[in-house]
């Protein structure tokens, strides 16, 4: 996850790497700020001064600013220097109702968070008493038409790994029409076939699924994230790049959606023929960490084609997307697919990590899908405040409603600077536009930052939107201004 | 992590499979109890009914019991039954003082635990303004012997892909002199060399390292968790299985240490001819899920020289051995090695994962050791609680005195049983003892459970123990009496 304040820091051992996106960008070089406020030192020098002792004792060549939640609030984060930013990136897209909110101040005082928090089960064998009622509350409660359970977990990436292990173990049991083999059993131990099989899990260029080393596999967004690690030799598509805006490029984005589907098909054969199956497709609705890349319903509804035609498990990735800021709980919802996904993974603004599952993909083998924590009581008890919130305050709507309101905004956007500023797009509050130049995009970043906005950047030259589902049309107006004017000190001073 | 409790459900879709630790036990085959106590239907009633309910919504093959968190206390962990059993497994090793303790009550309830929990930051880039200071009280406070610094994780499987992926990257840029060129960078979004390398980890026959597909290549623990996915291609050698007790069996076990050794060499060597560099060696201190495998000193220093000699990075995986029930904080202390492992890794006992590094492995370029979350503050708040208490309880000392008199009395069930049972072995509490058979492993598991007396199982026909740190002399005489039971009711009926 890169953001571009970040990435001030964001030289490898002092050279500046070509073919990355860790460009050096420095506070004092953006150009113009408001004229009426004196230019910041990004980062301030507490953060400075901390981050040097933290240096000592634990890594910190990512860290941005140090922060002050207490002072926090809403849709505002106050960092260790007194800078009070309108925060449209929210922790990674990860804080669904911003700072400090009252209804989980009242939901971290609960009685019962004493005991979840002091008494971590192993969930997986010694569930508390009131687990099925906390999973009905919560996630039950939302989950995404046609599947039937979860299963929690910690984090995204797990929830990734632990999805494509069901493929593999469903995959293996239509094979074989059973469990697991004698012969399965004794061979996996010297991970020979038949019990270590060769399959393999099918993603996109651009995509972001994880840094753990299978994640890894399947991640193609950045080469930082990848450089120096072994890699599973699994299969990568092309994922379409559309042309915006959407309605006057129709035939050229279908063509993209075409060519897309036609690769994955043929993989999916090449695979077969080589006996190396692809058993699974992981796929985020929109790529977010690579580029806010989008796909079309149609795409989508290609790839699960493919994968029941194929008898692939086909697993929606919905670990940014999912949570409610693309005016929907699920992104995959605006598919209007005939048949739901296999599996639906998440974490980030769901606070815990897990995936959903088709009745099909429910694991009746103990051990299998397993680990000490599997998840955390804790987090149910905030996820309901969350959930309840969303519900009472009615912010899938506005997330669509203010959602609408950016997206416009960024439209005359990039009709006012055509040269430097394109491809306006989103769904709901999760929105981003192109900048003609790396250099550009991260100028902007910066004089943001300077009019007291914080923004974040993903793949080569995007900026990206993230705001909680708290932020309302009055928090926009303030991000335009700041943005209008970013932008026009960025393009002048080119 | 498997325990005989949660086995009663560990069939495979109703048939047993043969080479699987996963064998059918069931209360009422329990042979005898106690004359005067009735036998005890496990699970119980409630337990059965609240599995059926979550089963609808959430797997739950392996759901031994549903618990009553708020009535369990200490050493005591409370069904949903009402069953009382002192509890010397604790949640697979995870809860260093128990359920309920008071100071960890006082420290989820402290205002600080309000921020901490409802504005989780993305650690890696927005730190909270105190979390040097966190660390200081708490994982820098206890770090082991010569490592510098500590990276936050999740969980204990997240902190070794970490720890591994930190290797690979120490390893190439060794091998270059510098940081990644523009071809590694360009090479590795194809996963193609140089930019992703053939680099292995070696492990070791009975390891248990995680079940995230990187992980479960380093795991050779049971079938059960490696089964149908695929692995990586790394090397595997054996560790070393010693004969007890250890004064009777001084030049086998010497044989035992000598034979590993050379084939690790023997193996690095190999696999440096074929251009499959090993870059790091993992390894438990002692091989707790695989069966309770102790090493000795002499084995882990001879392994330190070798990783020294060739280098590769010397990883010492503490998720289950770190956190005082050895009688000390960290296992590997006892080796008294002359320079440190390069890192170490913990979970399970310290409510946080994550892993210590020497400088020489700290990561100075941003974003290659970097996810969402990377730990979180609310854990750091109990943690330094925990650690508090250990200290100001004397609880090191404890676990090492009560331990020492729980394998005496292991020592003498053998003497006893010398048919049925041998090899007890531990470090601090914890402690291990073989049975002759799985099947006679289960029945005392189980007869010891109608004696409300709640331990664990490893490898093949081991039973484990793994109390909390503040298991004292009175829950020995306790468990003593309900597991001397235990094995003269099992034994007599076999």
């Amino acid at each position: 996850m890169t953001h571009v304040l970040m990435r001030v820091q964001g030289r490898l051992g002092g050279s500046c790497l070509r073919g990355l996106s860790t460009t050096s960008v420095c506070a004092k070089s953006a150009s113009q700020t408001k004229a009426s406020e004196p230019q910041k030192e990004i980062p301030g020098p507490v953060t400075q001064k901390l981050k040097k002792e933290m240096d000592k004792v634990h890594q910190a060549p990512a860290v941005r600013f140090f922060i002050d939640y207490e002072k926090s609030k809403g849709n505002y984060i106050v960092d260790v220097d007194g800078n009070k930013y309108l925060d449209m990136f929210m922790q990674i897209s990860s804080l669904p109702l911003g700072y400090n909110h009252p209804d989980l101040i009242k939901a971290a005082q609960d009685p019962k968070m004493i005991s979840a928090l002091i008494n971590r089960p192993a969930l997986g064998s010694f569930p508390p008493k009131d687990w099925t009622e906390r999973l009905h509350k919560t996630l039950i409660d939302i989950r995404p038409k046609g599947l039937s359970g979860v299963q929690t977990m910690m984090c995204g990436t797990c929830s990734n790994e632990n999805a494509i292990k069901t493929a593999f173990m469903w995959y293996q049991r239509k094979k074989r029409g059973g469990p697991p083999s004698e012969e399965d059993l004794m061979s996996c131990m010297k991970q020979l076939p038949p019990g270590t099989p060769s399959l393999s899990v099918l993603a996109f260029q651009g995509a972001f699924h994880g840094r753990t080393m299978g994640m890894l596999s399947v991640t193609r967004s950045k080469a930082i994230h990848k450089v120096d690690v072994p890699a599973f030799d699994w299969p990568i598509a092309n994922f379409p790049r559309y042309k915006y805006p959407l309605n006057k490029n129709v035939d050229y984005n279908k063509k993209q959606d075409t060519a897309c589907l036609q690769e994955v098909e043929k993989i999916i054969g090449d695979r077969k023929k080589d006996k190396r199956d692809v058993a699974a497709l992981i796929v985020e609705p929109i790529q977010a960490e690579g580029g806010d890349h989008h796909g079309s319903p149609e795409f989508f509804q290609g790839l699960r084609d493919l994968c029941t035609t194929y008898g692939i498990a086909f697993i929606v990735d919905e670990v940014q997307t999912g949570g409610g800021s693309t005016g929907s709980w699920w992104a995959h919802d605006s598919w209007k697919l005939k048949s739901p996904p296999d599996m639906v993974t998440f974490a980030k603004k769901f606070l815990t990590g897990g995936y959903y599952y088709k009745e099909d993909f429910k694991m009746n083998e103990p051990y299998r899908i397993y680990n000490t924590w599997m998840g955390e009581p804790s987090k149910m008890l905030l996820l309901e405040a969350v959930v309840n919130v969303i519900k009472r305050d009615n912010l899938l709507n506005q997330a669509g409603k203010v959602g609408k309101e950016l997206q416009s905004y960024l439209d005359s956007l990039q009709g006012q600077y055509p040269k430097h500023l394109s491809n306006a797009r989103g769904a709901g509050t999760f929105s981003a536009i192109d900048c003609s130049s790396a250099a550009l995009r991260d100028k902007i970043v910066n004089n943001a930052a300077q009019n007291d906005l914080h923004i974040g950047v993903c793949g080569d030259s995007s900026i990206r939107f993230r705001p909680a589902l708290i932020f309302e049309e009055k928090h926009l107006k303030e991000a335009k201004e700041a943005l209008s004017d970013a932008i026009a000190s960025a393009v002048q001073s080119k």
